[in-house]
Order: structure tokens, then sequence, then C-alpha cells
């Protein structure tokens, strides 16, 4: 399954693909779009709809995973990663991508085991998981592996439901 | 100049197209796309982009008006709204239609006079402006008419720029 892993942003969107199966993840690519910030938000954002598409169509994913927003600090910030967000969730769904939300703390107990772990830790651990011998740059990028390997591990790492049935001789 | 004013949201989004010529105003049309709130969230999103896109090649405005984010209440009203905006802007781009944006009391300012009106206020000088017999609805549609109404009079109501010069005999 390759799962295209996406931070989200208007500045610079961290892309991540990896190729997940029996619990194994491997690294394909990764990177960042970025835009520029001396030009105006709606040219940004087409911008922004044009690179994705083209992204998705060269990546080719089996489905994308998108951090979920919140903000309890710089609502400037989060009003405006918002507006790209919005951009990148549509071109998603225009490429037909099954598409899954993941918050930060999902992806922290996916990735390190425990949900309020260190950003630090968290890059660490995709270094690691996907046998990489350094983190990768742009943080965009490393966060946007973390929340690919957040969904091969949510999506792979799941027991068979267990039914609580007696079995009676 | 066709002044297509558009109240952003995900749930509503108001549109209203007024023409303007020589301080002198007049609706076309008004009214509002919807998104069911049971659908996913990119799905709605994408909803609205084809809408948008649709809507202004029916249209044919010569600019958009459309209204600036402000939230001081509701981060997570305000992060949908930002979802919906980011796509909205994106397709005024992809139409290649010029993008003003206003906030809530230059809208305010421009219709009444007065940059802390009352919503009602602005409602009311909304329909007398466009001599509308009722204030037209939904809210989303009226708000859309006001942003035209705002972009019409910042556009056509300044005067020419006096140049400072005394003149001499």
């Amino acid at each position: 399954m390759r799962i295209l892993g996406i931070d989200p942003g208007v500045a610079t969107i961290g892309f991540g693909l990896i190729e997940a199966e029996r619990g194994q993840a491997q690294m394909i690519t990764y990177g960042a779009i970025t835009t520029p910030a001396w030009i105006p938000l709606s040219k940004r954002l087409y911008q922004i709809s044009l690179d994705m598409e083209e992204l998705i169509g060269q990546l080719k994913p089996d489905v994308i995973a998108v951090e979920e927003l919140f903000f309890n600090n710089n609502i400037t910030t989060g009003i405006a990663v918002a507006h790209g967000r919005g951009v990148i969730l549509c071109a998603a769904e225009k490429c037909g991508i099954p598409l899954h939300e993941y918050t930060p703390s999902q992806v922290k107990l996916a990735v390190v085991g425990y949900g309020k772990a260190e950003k630090r830790q968290v890059m660490d651990m995709t270094r690691r998981l996907l046998h990489l011998k350094a983190v990768p740059r742009p943080d965009d990028a490393a966060d946007a592996l973390a929340l690919a390997l957040c969904h091969a591990r949510s999506a792979t790492s799941r027991l068979p439901q267990l039914n609580n049935v007696k079995e009676t001789i």
C-alpha cells in the first residue's frame, strides 16, 4: 500500500510517500511544496492545488494521510494553514484518493507509542522505522512521513476483532 | 462593472452579483451554494470548487469581492470557514478574476457609513441601495450583496486626487 502523508500549510506543504506491507514500511520519496510569501494568497492557493494534483498524479498513492488542525495559540497561523488545507483536501478528492485524517496525538501514539511525545522523539522514531540515516529535512517532510507511518500502523497493526463469546463444551 | 460578492463558508456560501456604474448599483442576481453536513469535508470542498467555477462561468463577473476572516470567538467555526474560503479564492484565481478582500468593518463603513454598524443596519442599507422590496434571503446572500456594494463604493466613489498646488496668476 502506497501511503502519501501530507503536512498542510500555505508557505510549506510537507509530503512523504511510503510503501507499507505486513507491518514493514519503506520510504519511497519525500519533500516539500513551497509558495513565496510575496505573492497574493489566492495565487499561492491556486499554485498549491496545481502542485498537489501533479504530485498525486506522479506518486500514485493508494491513500492520503493528512494532519487534522488544532490551534490553541496562534489563530492567524491557524486560519492561514486552514486555507491551504482546504485546497489540499479538495485536490485529494478531485484525484479520487481515499483520505484519512489524524491528530498530532494520534501520530505520536502510533509512531512513538506515547500521545504526548516530544517532536524530537517523533522525528527520531520516523527515521528509525524507515531505516533512514538522518531525519528528513525540512521538518514538514519528516512530519508528513510520520503521518504516513501513523496510517500504516493504524491500518495494518490492528488485531482481528475478538468476539466476546464464551465457548461452551 | 459586474461585481460578484462572496460570503465564504462550507455549509452555506452566499453570493450576490451587482452591476455598478457611476455611483449607481443594480442587483442582478443572488443566492447561496450549500453543502450537506453529513458528507465528508473533502467532498464538500470539492463540490464548492466545482460550483464556484460554474457560478463564475455563468455570471461572468469583472471582479470578485470576498470577506476577510476575523475570529475572536469560535475558532472551530473559523477553521472550517477558512477551509471553504481557501477553495473559493483558489477557484477565483483559476478563473482569472481579480479579487478584492474586505473586512466586516470596511463593509459596514462603505454601506452604512459607520464601521461599527449593526448587522440589521447593513442589511437594510443594502436593500435600499439596490432598490429591493425586501432584504434578500438567506443572510449569507445579503452579506454577499453588501460586499459587492462595498467594492462598488470603494472603487467608484473616490474623488479624483486633488493636487495640492497653489495656482499663480
